[in-house]
């Protein structure tokens, strides 16, 4: 026997390793990625601010100026904290290791699947509670579970993923009133949504809220956020990593994420986008479209399998949940931009035509 | 009682934030960094790589490029594999999350803190082992405690930070042959220093290197890698949390960690200053100086906190042992620059001439 399989904890020997689909030369509507570039005319300036990054040292181990830079962009009020993750993955590892080894983690089902995966890699307990038939939490469903589980962490992605719908809002405030959970609402698709939790985490002492600047524009700087009471940030923050974000993304955060006015009107081009592909879809017969509150949108179809590999062909790359029980037959479609939109139409258009 | 001090387990209030003391406008001898900027030749081509980076997207999950531009600069065998971290803490991080809770990481004493912090992050124990009066690993002791503690993980740096020296090499395959446990070599200082355990890593399934690019010249970038047997690495990836190290990171990774030339060359200028560095040290009475394999020296003074005190009001920043159990009144300073060593020099003359 190899010694890293008796090695190992039996929990992690049985996880699947994340696959990442191959995607050159793909239209690339798979991982609710903006399509927009940084604009011609900042890149100049972009760079340089870029080269006077002293690479030869650590980074700033508090990140200030991108806090500021995120208080600013996010309008996130002064009496909360914020705590930077590289990614909200880490975010999330971050709060589960503030738990005891046996706690429970409990989402809702189906969502992201990093709260779930996550939380193996911290030796908790995932409980998942299954949302209805249109995807909307059950709420006395949900507090009997959380009354029966006691779950020390509730992730609620809000709007929630795959399904792009956000929940009913009182009974997410119910959830948080009736739970002595720590409640995270995951606000990743903030900007493509008309409503948010922002104004309620300073209500809530065991709430806190997660965003990330992955789905507008910046997936490759890797920066996601926490934002907290303050008494939480500063306990939580013990467990980040020092210099977890590094100079070139505190850099380029401080710079890009400083044009505002870009960025919300790129989110505007999705929404409309948005818009467009959900009336098309509606159209072709045999198709059901979600409303989405999200920058993607979820279609149930009669094959996703057969659609998800005649989409290859064409090098369009969505996400298939082929065979996922409660979500047999979808697909998930990113918004991208319209030239990209219109093709994945056409081809849906030809498919079912 | 507040919603977070109940919430949060003990272990983690008990925990005091990790300090970074600020450097503004000093001469920075404190974190083993790389006195080098990026030379000004390739700041235009690097610049040019950068602008080709889409933000817009997720990085490549696995940073193949990035693994085969570390495989060159450090010559890591092809029978090993490359598993890649934002800094080696995250690396620590993961490894410590592949043991079940409860089970105990080994440390020599004193070495890298991050060892027994990030046991505590990760709900494990940590095992201090005393190294000898001159530094050493008493292997003796060391095996008994390790029979008698049966650590799941064992970290040893090589070169050991804070003391600079190489333990004997013979001591470290005793070790690794004797324990059941993954024994990690922290090669942090590699660039410093005479020796390797890169060709040893074959002949050990319980054998990890950690390396880093912190420590030649590239802190800001935060990378850092695993060199271990291909089972290990393939195992301990499903612990990663996907997009670990950014776009950024990636690009300039691939470009500037490709200029081989410049890094040994600066290493080599390190090394020099090193020896410098220490004969001169020698010659100021009252002041031991311990012999180094890495790019700092460990020295011991009559009273470190007085000194650490002169060295602040000259703008000179170094790190402060002043009261720690083994190495009271000692001092750490990371070699820098030709022009600041001499300062720090100076300093040191006129404050004991």
């Amino acid at each position: 026997m190899k010694f890293i399989d008796q090695w190992l904890r039996k929990e992690v020997q049985d996880i699947k390793a994340y696959h990442v689909p191959s995607s050159i030369n793909m239209i690339k509507l798979d991982a609710m990625e903006s399509p927009f570039l940084v604009p011609q005319d900042l890149i100049r300036p972009y760079l340089e601010c870029l080269s006077e990054a002293a690479l030869n040292r650590y980074p700033d181990a508090n990140a200030e100026e991108v806090q500021q830079t995120l208080r600013s962009l996010m309008d996130i009020p002064n009496e909360l904290d914020i705590l930077l993750g590289n990614g909200s993955d880490e975010l999330i590892q971050l709060m589960s290791l503030a738990c005891e080894t046996g706690d429970t983690v409990l989402g809702v089902e189906p969502s992201f699947v990093m709260y779930e995966m996550i939380a193996k890699f911290t030796r908790l307990n995932y409980h998942g509670v299954l949302l209805d038939e249109n995807y909307q939490i059950n709420l006395n469903t949900t507090l009997e579970e959380i009354h029966r589980v006691k779950p020390k962490i509730i992730f609620i992605a809000y709007p929630n993923n795959p399904t792009g719908n956000a929940f009913n809002r009182e009974t997410i405030l119910t959830i948080i009133k009736e739970s002595d959970a720590l409640v995270v609402v995951d606000e990743a698709y903030y900007a493509y949504c008309k409503d948010s939790f922002l104004d309620e985490v300073s209500n809530y002492p065991n709430m806190a809220l997660l965003r990330t600047v992955s789905k507008i524009g910046f997936a490759g700087l890797r920066l996601g956020l926490l934002i907290a009471n303050k008494d939480t940030v500063r306990e939580l923050d013990k467990l980040r990593l020092p210099y977890n974000i590094n100079t070139l993304t505190q850099a380029s955060a401080n710079f890009l994420l400083k044009e505002k006015s870009h960025i919300v009107a790129n989110a505007r081009i999705i929404v409309n986008e948005r818009g467009r592909l959900f009336e098309e879809l509606m159209k072709i017969s045999n198709i059901t479209v979600y409303p989405s509150q999200a920058n993607f949108l979820l279609v149930k179809v009669d094959d996703a399998a057969s659609l998800f590999a005649s989409l290859i062909e064409s090098r369009i790359l969505v996400k298939s949940f082929a065979k996922h029980p409660q979500l047999k037959n979808c697909i998930r479609v990113t918004v991208g931009n319209p030239e990209e939109n219109s093709q994945f139409l056409e081809h849906l258009k030809s498919y079912y035509g």
